[in-house]
């Protein structure tokens, strides 16, 4: 169920269906420990989608125990300008994401994220 | 089943019973792509002890779905010199690792880790 559950809210994000993100996010989530909410976790999805035009979500690997969802992203996309303080400027780099989703009353109100910097560093830096 | 695999996994590690390692390691296990087999990933956790003296693994959270074990560990340690090309110079950081595994008969074949680097930049930069 969980499963199901994070395949639908990926497809969520890659449709950019922001009035359906409720159905995913709860009121008060944290993200990486700050206190977004859904507003702002809706704010800080935007604001992705805006430095990253071609931005989609993709899960490679999927390990669910309740409560907790394991994802691990594959992203393949080109930023503008500065992602992450690395200026990209719209070069295509490859990344993955390692994310834990904490679920409570069935809907995300925690996120452990880490982002894979060094081997964007490695890709800005080769070119 | 898996999550007590991994709780004696993590025991290992932090005893570095390099003799015990077999146990928990396939003969071909990959790690980050890289092809290191028991020998080679044996090696690099000797040497991550070497750079990192007071390095000790901490489970926060563990996500277990056969045949994936998905945990993020958190780290509390003093790095000599150089870490993932920062210079730390020994100072004590503090940042997570999320991690997934791979088993394939009853050990672990392939991982997939990231630091969280920009942690770690974080706390030299504000030094």
């Amino acid at each position: 169920m969980l499963r199901e559950f994070y395949h639908a809210y990926i497809d969520c994000l890659n449709r950019q269906a922001w009035d359906e993100l409720g159905r995913f996010v709860a009121d008060d989530a944290r993200h990486n420990g700050r206190p977004f909410g859904l507003a702002g976790y809706c704010s800080m999805l935007i604001k992705d989608f805006e430095v990253i035009p071609d931005l989609r979500f993709v899960i490679d690997r999927l390990a669910c125990e309740p409560p907790l969802i394991a994802a691990r992203l594959m992203f393949n996309c080109s930023p503008k300008g500065s992602f992450l303080g690395l200026k990209v400027d719209g070069r295509r780099i490859s990344f993955t994401e390692n994310v834990f989703y904490e679920i409570k009353d069935g809907r995300i109100a925690d996120v452990f994220s880490v982002i894979d910097k060094a081997a964007i560093e490695a890709q800005v830096a080769s070119e």
